[in-house]
């Protein structure tokens, strides 16, 4: 059985459209890459009590929950406070989290605001950011980390080697500029063959020219390159020229 | 009371981190443009159980829900057969939606694969595909768009004008290079001033140069422009340099 995640992004800056969020992106291909199964993402604004209910609703269900966004100094970083409230707990300052904020500003820059980020709720345990020091930190198996996608992807980094590693995903990609309405038939076919595998059509059009890009993943590469070969074969024998390489290319 | 709107991303390929969805942030901004406020975003795997009931917790809690991907001739495309199972209707071979598919494709181009993005849940009125014709549809108060991104953009397009219009909400960025920790306190004592209105605060590095923007939402505006200049004279009284836009820059 894989570990399975959320990915849960909090800000009103996402759904009002200012915002293009790309963590859930970087972070589900982090975490399939360790064979860790990203079950859902959800984005919500700053409201205390959507977060608040949505981290339980997901810590429950799954393996690990990741969330980005709303831990910096200002009155709309909630997070922290949210976390506590969903584990039933109180914030603290954490000691080692000041020390991390000390190292980083100039004497007298340490503002009370900014101590706020030292916040975390009482038993979590904190993430070290390399980038701008403000940490996030873990609370059983929710993980909070920035909004900032480069300060979020170090964090990553800092918390992918403590994770439960699942079963390798192997994936192959089998390309072709055939249209989808002439593969359905027998991509499908090789689907019903391989249960075990997970096939997607996934067209895309690219300098002018339309193609279709056929992903197989599975724990079993043999399976996902006997799979792959199926698909370049009834490619090729519909007409069409299948280029094959390795990943979700 | 302002509409409101889900969003929901249907696919293994966004969660598995091969494709970085576009789809929320565009529908996104079309609905807030509009006044529909989006209150949560989610994706979700090609698992049927998992899609059915998605749409029937979202569709019961919001004005409009959007559902993006599936709706191709593949095997792995099995939205609209997941929408019609959420009303608990079947689908049927819609006839003006085999007439787009005759008109775009050259006689005995159009498969049986082809043929099954005709089928759309009883009760369903299309939704017209300027791009490649095969339509999305709309189901009560959902609407099922296509994960192309030009595609779904092109269905937007087509939807927005039959959508209850909301209050217009206006906004104003105050953009300037202080840093969140050092204006914190003055911004919130501006929130706290008006609590009708939503502020913001987004760092950003752009050019070598870390700022944060400033930005204050709400459907009143001359109170957007008040709490704007408040915050401008705040960040000038700290020493700074407040530029104003209007929008969320």
């Amino acid at each position: 059985m894989s570990a399975t995640a959320a990915i849960l992004v909090i800000g009103n800056e996402i759904l009002s459209g200012r915002t293009h969020d790309t963590n859930i992106h970087s972070i589900a291909g982090a975490l399939t890459a360790r064979g860790i199964v990203v079950a859902e993402a959800r984005a919500v604004p700053d409201v205390e009590a959507v977060i608040v209910a949505t981290v339980n609703e997901l810590r429950g269900r799954y393996t690990y929950v990741f969330t980005t966004g709303g831990i910096g100094p200002t009155h709309d970083d909630i997070t922290a406070a949210c976390i506590a409230k969903a584990f039933g707990v109180t914030l603290h300052r954490d000691p080692l989290a000041v020390k991390m904020l000390e190292a980083h500003y100039e004497p007298g820059q340490l503002t009370e605001a900014r101590l706020k980020m030292a916040e975390v709720p009482v038993g979590a345990s904190l993430v070290e950011n390399p980038v701008s020091r403000a940490p996030g930190f873990r609370m059983a198996n929710v993980f909070t980390l920035a909004g900032v996608p480069r300060i979020a992807q170090a964090m990553m980094d800092n918390i992918l080697p403590t994770l439960a590693e699942g079963p390798a995903i192997h994936a192959q990609t089998v390309s072709c500029t055939l249209g989808e309405g002439v593969i359905a038939e027998g991509l499908g076919a090789v689907q019903a063959r391989y249960p075990d595998l997970s096939i997607g059509s996934y067209p895309y059009f690219r300098n002018g020219v339309l193609g279709v890009s056929l992903v197989t993943r599975g724990t079993d590469r043999s399976a996902v390159e006997a799979a792959s070969r199926e698909i370049a074969a009834m490619v090729e024998g519909l007409g069409g020229t299948a280029l094959v390489v390795e990943g979700m290319a």
